[in-house]
């Protein structure tokens, strides 16, 4: 075996999950930031898992996309089928946590008409990892650093803290609607400081280098660059 | 070999696909009925891959439901990865066309706050087949009859013809925004007559049977049943 460093991809975390559901809109601030108002009950979407890449490769940046965003937010991997479940009970149904960038590409999402996924689902667009790191090393998943850089420079530096609806209420109120099956990714919500919310918006061009982590969970970095 | 009788269990046509991409409100009368404008460029959304079962298998009303609904649709499968392909290649890309009824839970689609995938991916949702047809079967499925009954009273009755959005730009549109994969499905909207649309709405309850079917892809029947 190699050992791990720059010569070495690591792939995503999970291979071939069912579905990643997203949670919008799970930071007051970041609710704030982008003129939406704070949401009653959780807002989900799907993202699709052809967008799943190795937490350090590229993020390509669509063909006709001027808009490619970043949010940086805690996954959660489900490891046991889940139907109707308690929030009590969360924690049974939780095989880990990972580190995901839920790129965003804001024209396609906001701009071209109806739901969101058409700016979610690209290509490389949900680096995932580098680590699948199990419940109890993760911790209290309540209470996690998080940040994400641009070009060295501080965009998001928050924490898990800050959610509106918290993990085991999450994998409670999913359960409701579609059955959870392992494999499956909950991706929490991105704190404040997404490209959309500057003034005026800045979003990311070839050859800007984004970093991220949570604590605990381990950091990644992605190299943006043109569709070829 | 059994031969295909009632004792037989038809599954769905495809196995684990990657995704399920729907057109929302791709047939004008639909739109109206909903009280939505005409779309400009077509509105997409996913459907939950848990949510898929056979042709046949009862349709699971989810708890606290009080507005299931029905949507024939004339369901693609992709044969070919398609990445930014032209609409005049998009028949090199599919594998065959089948029926799918694409359930909806209104309350949980448009009250429950955001996107719309809460009341499309209820498990059973998704009922598919009874056949994969491929293009040289199905003919022009731009011009197929397509209706739905519940208990015996036709409710939708239209032609794939009505579609605002055709198959090949469909593909085309699609693949501008995601890769496509062997396996993935979309499926291209449903006509006039859907449950939402009647003035009062009508909903299905346990015991009723749904039947539905397209010309040249055969037919589905799902009987309603509670969640237990």
């Amino acid at each position: 075996m190699p050992e791990v460093g720059e010569d070495v991809r690591f792939g995503p975390p999970v291979y071939r999950p069912g579905k990643i559901i997203c949670i919008g809109l799970n930071f007051r601030d970041h609710a704030i930031e982008t003129g939406a108002p704070i949401p009653q009950e959780p807002i989900i979407f799907f993202k699709a898992t052809s967008a799943i890449c190795g937490p350090n490769d590229d993020v390509i940046i669509p063909k006709n996309s001027v808009k490619t965003d970043w949010e940086v937010e805690l996954a959660v991997v489900i490891g046991k089928k889940a139907s109707y479940i308690e929030e009590s009970q969360a924690s049974e149904y939780i095989a880990g946590y990972m580190l995901h960038n839920d790129y965003s590409e804001r024209e396609f999402q906001i701009e071209r008409g109806g739901q969101w996924v058409k700016g979610k689902s690209c290509d490389t667009f949900a680096p995932l990892g580098p680590y699948l790191v199990t419940p109890d090393e993760a911790g209290d998943v309540n209470n996690l650093n998080m940040w994400l850089k641009v070009n060295g420079q501080m965009m998001q530096d928050s924490s898990t803290g800050q959610m509106i609806f918290k993990v085991p209420f999450l994998v409670h109120y999913l359960s409701q609607f579609m059955t959870l099956h392992p494999g499956d990714i909950i991706s929490t919500g991105t704190p404040h400081g997404v490209g959309l919310g500057f003034k005026p918006p800045v979003y990311l061009k070839a050859g800007d280098v984004v970093e991220l982590g949570i604590e605990g969970l381990g950091s990644s970095t992605q190299k943006a660059v043109a569709y070829q």
